[in-house]
């Protein structure tokens, strides 16, 4: 049975990684693998680098023992539909949403994900005084960094640079250029040995420094190619900054903040003394309305 | 002053060539060559090819003086924001926005363009069975082909092709090749020569027969790269056919119909007897709702 009912949803991005997002509240929406990669297709469909199911935790089999914690859940899959654990652009998205719909006050708030429960703090939004941003700037506990063992090597064309190996929960390795353009035009993944460091492969950032705890990146994500924005990896740039940099919270008991620039705009992030990475950044919503229910096969 | 209430908008697209459609009957809308840049941004906007507004002819000063003839004016836009003359996929597109909207009754209709009146008749849709479709079918005179003299060769890599050179109100070099793939990756652009007779550049289709009268093809569009759809492509690609099976209306004095397939579906394409091109294919309307004004600058 196919449904023939509007269908809601919004568009936003983060720094410019882009989701489409669906309300479903009650988790009604048969959304298989060729409905989400539909949507997401640039062309025959709303495009988006993900799509975010905003679920109440209570209504989905995923997410049901975290549903006492977090009300709701973020259903995020990839853009070709395959599932997927968290994204950090995509949270502060996600959240900005429940916050800009009236489902939660702005604050403090829990958000289920496949990687557990995570803890967001949204605005209440906006629009500055040129009535452009309209953005929320929403804050995400993004866990803790682990650095992997062993030297690496990232080498693009006949160019090699020593390597800061970090684990985010996903991998990367993150190197130290003189220009973003050194990196060349990043058509395809840069080479990272040892290849044993990075047995699922890795994400490759690029970082120069552009002053007192500030650094810009570009970054290329395994599997996607260059990206505007790669939260995770805005993260492990920092971490690998902060080390260069000689801060350290393990060793110093006290925190540290960048602001990372992304091709897509930018980011506050800090380790804390604990440890924890925090990032702060826009979250913005372009778009909303009915979708045309017959051409996704809902 | 920046417009802080929703702007209506939809996405369509015509064989994958697809489009932000605003309706804007009195024309009151600020759209900046940065606006529609915005808009038609695949991450930090809508995404689109390109941007059709919907106009009456009477309101806007371009289409003035056609308003007698076609009540509305199809303003259309480039990605980039730059001012574009015609658009065989987005006229698909806008016609059957008219009648989907009913602003006016299916049939045949009058639509302004900045290459003057086009002629168009669009169906009144509907939702196959699978309820998948939703779609139109719409019927745009595309006007003539006209050959352009002397031989013209298409090179990709170390194989070259020997081209038919036609002009459909933009400059088109058409090769025929064994199979899609020896056109390549089609990253660059096919080198043609001489470069005289495309001062202002080329298309290049490459074609393969499917069948009688059945071709296929992939387009490589200047200043674009390879897309999944081009109408004016589409119909030199059919000219082409035409004339290599031996098939010339301004010798035979009959009409000939091929079903052109292009990466992003399928067209259907008639030489009539006149000579005039007549192109018949899908649009479909994806999405529909309103903007975040402030995020665009209207």
């Amino acid at each position: 049975m196919v449904s023939t009912h509007p269908v809601a949803f919004l568009k936003g991005h983060g720094t410019e990684n882009d989701f489409v997002i669906l309300p479903d509240p009650a988790g009604e929406l048969r959304l298989s693998t060729e409905t989400v990669a539909r949507l997401c297709d640039r062309r025959a469909g709303v495009g988006g680098d993900g799509l975010l199911r905003v679920v109440r935790s209570a209504a989905h089999p995923e997410a049901r023992e975290m549903a006492s914690e977090a009300e709701w859940f973020m259903d995020y899959r990839n853009g070709d539909g395959s599932l997927a654990e968290m994204c950090g652009n995509g949270l502060r998205v996600f959240a900005y949403h429940l916050v800009r719909s009236g489902l939660v006050p702005a604050g403090d708030l829990a958000v289920a994900t496949r990687a557990g429960v995570r803890h967001v703090r949204a605005s209440a939004s906006g629009g500055d005084a040129a009535g452009r941003a309209a953005d929320g700037a929403v804050t995400v506990d993004m866990g803790r960094a682990k650095q992997l063992d062993g030297a690496v090597t990232v080498t693009v064309g006949d160019r090699s640079w020593p390597a800061y190996a970090l684990d985010l929960g996903n991998p990367h390795a993150v190197v130290f250029v003189d220009e973003l353009a050194d990196a060349g035009a990043l058509r395809t993944a840069p080479a990272v040995a040892p290849v044993t460091t990075f047995p699922d492969g890795v994400n490759v950032e690029f970082v120069v420094r552009r002053g007192e705890r500030h650094i810009a990146l570009r970054v290329h994500e395994r599997g996607a190619g260059e990206t505007r924005s790669c939260g995770t990896g805005a993260c492990a740039a920092m971490v690998a900054a902060a080390r260069r940099d000689g801060a350290d919270p393990a060793l110093d008991g006290s925190g540290v903040t960048y602001t990372v620039d992304v091709p897509g705009g930018r980011l506050v992030i800090a380790e804390e003394a604990d440890g924890r990475i925090v990032m702060t950044g826009p979250a913005v919503i372009v778009a909303e309305g009915s979708l045309n229910a017959g051409q996704f096969g809902f």
